[in-house]
């Protein structure tokens, strides 16, 4: 077998690797890709505060095996040890890039220019990075947002991420995070939250919110109203439905023609809801209705009134929509990604299409939570990515009046 | 066609048949059947306190079909109006029945003696009518317990089941009845059950409570003890599991290693659920545990102190199990059985094998509720037979937490 | 009683009024609306072929409630006996509605202008109907679509719509249409649907899937590939995502980076997926990627080969996209509209938001079948509007596999 | 801190102990529980064959917190060097265990007697080890069977179980270890678990079926009859509902009333359920059935035929039962323990219950394959414990179906 691997890089590895477990999947990987490894120089941290080293040489067949493993290692903060510099090619077209492209993850990523470690700005997964030589700059961007020039960085030399250790103590999230499951206490985990929450609003962090219409259905508007009173939510995305619930409930008191007084539906109570879109229509937006005094409450007007940065996305099953909406998909996610500026946390509910939108565009250091009644969804969503991302299979409107008595919100 | 179907009983239909679509129903069924019908008479009530009233000619091509026929439509309260008394044959041997054995449903169900109406004692699905026609007596009886030489009630003749009509007014349970969603304001409908629940106490009626073990896991524990100390549980029908889960938690303040307060596992902590186990038999049962002061408190420790009606039927994936559970499933049944006299309303939580157990022996004027986390449990639940049955989406704690709100139970 | 109820009208029903349930449920919407009502006549069918008659007097208390019930009524085929004409008033502006508009739903409707009743052209939920008395002609619009000054049907009066009966005989669908469940023979259901193709493509209909990526995931698109090459496919809505692993799989033979011949993950495999995306972005299009010789198989190529209506309806999720997805929404929904001409039967498959997105826009008289191995989503579809739709349960790959069995298609 | 820590001792670990992630759990867990560690020797393999070695000195602040992390340890394998004999205690009662009791795994185990370390016979889970001195042998026996006076084993020392090591090239299964998941290519799936059922008949083990009444309702039976015949079930673990379903199948063509050739549930079919139940009863048993001729076909006859060895566990919710049904949970349980002998694999199919039940009694080395459409149930089943399962989301009709394809077997 030796003489087959005849090509070696050498790699180094820092940090909790053992007790991060990054160093098994190191080996792991290099196996699952066919390569082989010889550890020459180990040195375990002694006891809990220290940390680890490791050196490696890497072995493969060729230099496609190579790039592959190499390319999978970098994921888990491996360094190749040859202090080469970054490389760059230029994109062929807008909105193309050249074929060995470097695609991100969400951790954050350093890039060597000159010699010199450099920080990846604005680091989001699937991604390529953008290096400005003579600026001395490295910049994330979508594909779609490349102009044909742009010096992308290919291939894996001088190009380290900075994986995620596992914070051990105070680790508010850590007892949710083993396997989704609908069996454990959630009013522990939602207290959790609602720590976390004011934690982060301590330290100046933002809080997001990604809803689904289900809460407004489900009779939960009234809390996130209150949420949002309360100085929780800094920044809301959804979609259009949840917006024409709300006005909805607002103006007709009912969600999709039920009545969320009684639970009843209100027989050809489907008519409200193309009612309350024809209100805002006509009225020319949320803004302008809340405005015009047209809308005086809930979710919408809350979001409104608070100064909250909100972002509804249009999906393809839109009634309406509401004038508000964004129906361009690439100009949302344009408005999602500016949003995003200081969030710290993101709570998503109730939704899986502008959660996992959302989820595209997180860096790894935001605390996820992800609440909702089909454990699917929840496992889905959290199974994505770096993330810390914890599940909570429970009702969404039980949730949220839990979570506004944490947090002490006056109605 | 009319020379195929030579054959052709009479049947009449009372009360709101229309308005409960029990006249649509007979409709669909004979054609399904292959049968045909001409009906004869029929007055729709003019407005909706009125009852309306049918009667059909029924056609089938032979005695065979029409047997079909009519024992499909007896369950919709249809009667066969030839006046012929009921039929019986003798049971061939211990735990048999003769062939054409007449299978109960869970609606009141009377029988022509001698030509007189006589109501059969114990309805339940699936069981067989035994007739004591000296006394003048019929019951409802389990094919186990049918002893060689009883008098089973056969065929379809003078036999007639009173149907259920849906109230339409003050139907506290009435906006719950649509499809199962996990997208409804749970709210309102705990809200809903706790009127039902004080309406059934203050009617002198009793509640059973049929439960899993994830009411342990998930923390609401302490509401279903609140429950049971305020007088709303009379009876309690669960497994091993959620006894042994309830000891292990008051004893060692977990839950299968599980730390309740933290909701962290306990490394090493399965060895809890053993040691509850343990405990238990070493001091021989749940009732001698509380009478050695060794529990004191908990799910387990209020039911044996309020005197309620508790029966732990076993199953095959029981660990240990403790004394009080019943290991032989047809003694547990029979105690299922006896305890639900008085019982007229129902909660299921988190437990499907229990909850299939309860519903196939509760007669059907019992309210049921049914509260799943997983939708499809509360809707195989709920989709079973004639029931009241309500079904909530929703996570057993959170439920049982702004159930006991509700109730303003105290601590 | 009678004295609140001082307002009147009288209303007819034709058809199939007890056997499909629409008598019971006309009586139970008006009394859940507070309304009151007598029955002055009713013809019922003596026999299965016959159709029944009914006329009855509705009263309410105020021009508000009777509004509201004779709304509601409408969409069960009641018309309003007292022949006057449709009334329309003008949008107030472009994309806005008079208060008054009638919604429609997806059943075919009429409205009677000039005494004489008159078809709406495409007809679909949630639209309104916009008239031209100069032409005589009445078609239904988006509220997007509308114009200021454009003659929108307001009121109740003048418009009826035509319900659904239920076929009793040779319905192919007929015994899948009770409750959604996973405990069925699924091989059953897939010959019916089988079936039901055959002779719709018999007929000259068209069949339109709708499909998720999973479709791609789990390795089906082999065969959804075979069922368009052997002309079962006519129309094929979608999102960025399964044309991207489409492609993917293709190219690099993996999904979302799982090697589809091992189901193993391929380490770095994730950069694959923006690897294809790069791929068609160079090419310029997947038509020119075809058109070029990159693209030769999979499921985009024979859609493209074989002259599909593709709809690739964009997504906030999406990565890339593709240049062939539409990424504004209203566009998306135009040309979906446009592509349902001559679609008499969709098949949904594995996609939650573009089946909604279809279902939206189909007229009722689609047959519809639905299938995900999640049953919220199955009985969520299912469940919208007076659709033919019927839910298969079931796994996506083994479903298609079984499919193009029955259908006999060559590899 | 060191002060707190004043006792220590010293553990060793072997084996894979990094690569299967063996020493981060320890690490893990030493602080997790409070305690602290030095790693005084670590060798670790330079390459992918060597194993790896570590000696690390425990410290705790007392008595209570080592035995706890001596405890938790020991499940990775880990062996306290000190060199003591395994300690014994006498069981209190019958029934009833010393306080300490050592409650297993289902790892291989041994215990150190007389300074030699000796299989125990029998692994399970959450049994104790009884010691017979004077024969130097240790079984493993549930606490229901433990006899006052049988020399239980107690406390950490002398004890050793031997963990499973990940086995990376031709790991049939490995490729469906990763989070259980709907979106995966089933049919790769299936031909691995056909692979391995080969293989393990091949090599003499047993395959042993675990199977829910939705087997027969999804027409899924005669694949199950068809495996049975090709000598693929040696084993077969089910309750009282599917043998009902599978006698009413054979005997009337319907399951629970419905109609398997149609789909169609048969008017008053409800009935057959009942009478299937009184044709064995009325032969004695399902075997007598099969010896009068009764029952020619089917699953139940298969099994009967081919010499399967068949336990069918009762459960509360059991109609009738058959006679062949074990009532008594403790005597199902010792049946389901003495069916295991030989067992290489099982594969669990549409039963919660029996699954969880079987579960609970299979040694670690057992293949287990999960089969249900309810991710939730996959996921619950495959945590459980340290089981080489695998889970599959997908239609048992299907699966099997494919299974009988792949294995080749004739009709």
């Amino acid at each position: 077998m030796a003489n087959k691997h005849n090509l070696s890089e050498q790699i180094v590895l820092h940090g909790h690797i053992i007790d991060s477990l990054i160093l098994p999947r190191v080996m792991d990987t290099v196996m699952d890709l066919g390569g082989d490894f010889d550890v020459t120089e180990i040195r375990v941290g002694r006891h809990k505060r220290e940390q680890s080293f490791a050196r490696m040489k890497i072995f493969a067949s060729d230099e496609a095996q190579m790039s592959r493993i190499l390319t999978a290692l970098q994921s888990f903060g491996a360094e190749v040890e040859n202090g080469s510099d970054v490389r760059t090619e230029p994109a062929p077209t807008d909105g193309a890039l050249p074929d060995d492209f470097y695609s991100t993850t969400n951790l954050p990523t350093q890039i060597r220019l000159n010699g010199r470690w450099l920080d990846v700005a604005g680091t989001e997964m699937d991604l390529v990075v953008v290096v400005d030589r003579e600026r001395g700059t490295a910049v994330c961007r979508p594909i779609a947002d490349v102009r044909a020039g742009d010096q992308v960085t290919v291939g894996h030399e001088g190009i380290r991420v900075i994986p995620m250790e596992r914070e051990r103590e105070q680790e508010v999230f850590s007892f949710m995070r083993s396997a989704v499951s609908s069996e454990r206490p959630n009013s522990l985990a939602i207290s959790a939250v609602a720590r976390q929450m004011r934690q982060t609003r301590e330290g100046g962090g933002k809080i997001l919110f990604v809803v689904g219409p289900a809460i407004i259905h489900s009779g939960a508007g009234p809390y996130l109203a209150r949420l949002i009173r309360g100085g929780y939510v800094q920044a809301l995305y959804g979609g259009n439905a949840i917006a024409v619930h709300d006005v909805e409930s607002q103006l007709l008191g009912t969600s999709l023609g039920v009545n969320l007084k009684t639970g009843l539906p209100v027989p050809g109570g489907h008519r409200n809801h193309m009612q309350a879109i024809n209100t805002i229509r006509r009225a020319g937006s949320l803004r302008a209705a809340v405005e015009q005094g047209i809308l005086r409450s809930g979710v919408m007007y809350e979001a409104i009134a608070n100064q909250v940065d909100m972002v509804l996305a249009g999906s393809v099953r839109d009634d309406g929509p509401l004038p508000d909406v964004v129906t361009d998909m690439m100009e949302a996610q344009r408005r999602m990604r500016a949003g995003l500026a200081g969030v710290e946390m993101a709570i998503m509910m109730a939704t899986m299409l502008h959660s996992i939108a959302t989820g595209n565009i997180l860096p790894a250091h935001v605390k996820v939570v992800i609440v909702d009644i089909n454990p699917s969804t929840v496992t889905k969503l959290a199974d994505r990515g770096t993330f810390q991302a914890v599940g909570l299979v429970t009702d969404a409107e039980l949730f949220l009046r839990e979570l506004v008595e944490e947090l002490d919100l006056p109605e």
